[in-house]
């Protein structure tokens, strides 16, 4: 990675893969490497997109369909993109990105397969802009599970049909993984946060 | 217009044309002729559209951009939709809609003409439905001027510049009855209040 060239990467992977965590890690070092770093998350990442993400999660379950709750979720991404990614990476900083446009593809086609074509081809309309790279940190959906309840300092938040879920979506995130090879690395997310660090690292070149 | 079955009605035009006066006046005498209806607006006219309508109306004038404008009212009409003139729809209700579709191409395609196959491609991909019937007020704007000013009390809010959109948004408007003139009334909106309801009602057949 040269310094001075705009780079834009996300950070995908299912709940408790480490997500966060590795962004604000990755961000840690290459700022010590001389990079300047944005960091940044989605749903949100702009005063407007923040406030567009308050709207979406605010309330009842069912205040928004899935359709009007995805052109909220666009809208935010494409305040985000002008406001904050765009421009970083037009004076040439890394941007990096905990969640972006796949996170949508991978909850939409799981929970709502009809959608999946209307993401992509909102995206295509209103979008336009891929990361440069996507860091896709694959776990098993058992060991998020047991990191989300250690997180929650006990408490079972997730059900069986929560475990099922995440068994999806984990292999949802691996099949767009295997049809954008050139734009995915898929990094193991196994082990303590130091050496997944040092995987998401090296898939950095 | 046969009791029972649902029908629904958009009214457009430049602004001061009379739309609201006239989309009320069109709901007294449909519901003095035994009809159910609904009179909605846009932007708004559902519980969540009204709160995406303020978060846009709200603040600075660059606080959003053109795209995410045009994302957030798409949100906000597949909400009043879904919530509002479908279930109206549903039950045999009339629906009159005090601006809806083509008030957004209109103002895009003045302000922004790089947009209106945007908006047409978004109309197309989350909101398909079409008004049955669309009643477009055709007005002179100086006349539309006029009556905005007697409105506010003599205060002067349009300048030259007001004057020169407004006759292009008149063009724009007309152009589009053009293009879909099974779905349009053009309806001459000169003179006073009964007898442009006397051109609507008879519009209707
Ligand atoms: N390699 C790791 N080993 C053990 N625990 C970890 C590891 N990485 C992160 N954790 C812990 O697991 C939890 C989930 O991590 P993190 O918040 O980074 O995941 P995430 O993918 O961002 O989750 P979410 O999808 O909920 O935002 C946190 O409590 C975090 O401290
Ligand atoms: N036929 C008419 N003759 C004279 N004044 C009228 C007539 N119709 C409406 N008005 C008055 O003109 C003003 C604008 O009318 P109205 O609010 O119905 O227009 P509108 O198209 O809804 O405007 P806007 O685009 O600002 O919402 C109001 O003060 C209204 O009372
Ligand atoms: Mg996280
Ligand atoms: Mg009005």
């Amino acid at each position: 990675m040269s310094a001075g060239k705009g780079l834009f990467i996300s950070f995908e992977g299912i709940d408790g893969s480490g997500k966060s965590t590795q962004a604000r890690r990755l961000a840690e070092t290459l700022r010590a490497e001389g990079h300047e770093v944005v960091l940044t998350r989605e749903p949100g990442g702009s005063p407007g997109a923040e406030e567009i993400r308050r709207l979406v999660l605010e309330g009842e379950a069912d205040r928004w369909s899935a359709e009007t709750e995805l052109l909220l979720f666009t809208a935010a991404r494409r305040d985000h993109l002008e406001r904050t990614i765009r421009p970083a990476l037009a004076r040439g900083a890394l941007v990096i990105c905990d969640r972006y446009v796949d996170s949508t593809r991978v909850y939409q086609g799981v929970t709502r397969g009809d959608l999946r074509a209307t993401v992509d081809a909102l995206h295509e309309l209103v979008i336009g802009q891929d990361p440069d790279l996507t860091l896709l940190i694959d776990i098993d959906p058992q060991e998020g599970l047991s990191r989300a309840v250690a997180r929650a300092g006990g408490e079972q938040r997730f059900e069986d049909m929560g475990l099922a879920m995440q068994a999806l979506m984990r292999g949802a995130f691996l099949d767009l993984a295997a049809t954008a090879p050139q734009r995915f690395r898929v990094i193991d997310g196994a082990g303590d946060a130091d050496t997944v660090a040092g995987r998401v690292r090296a898939a950095l070149g």
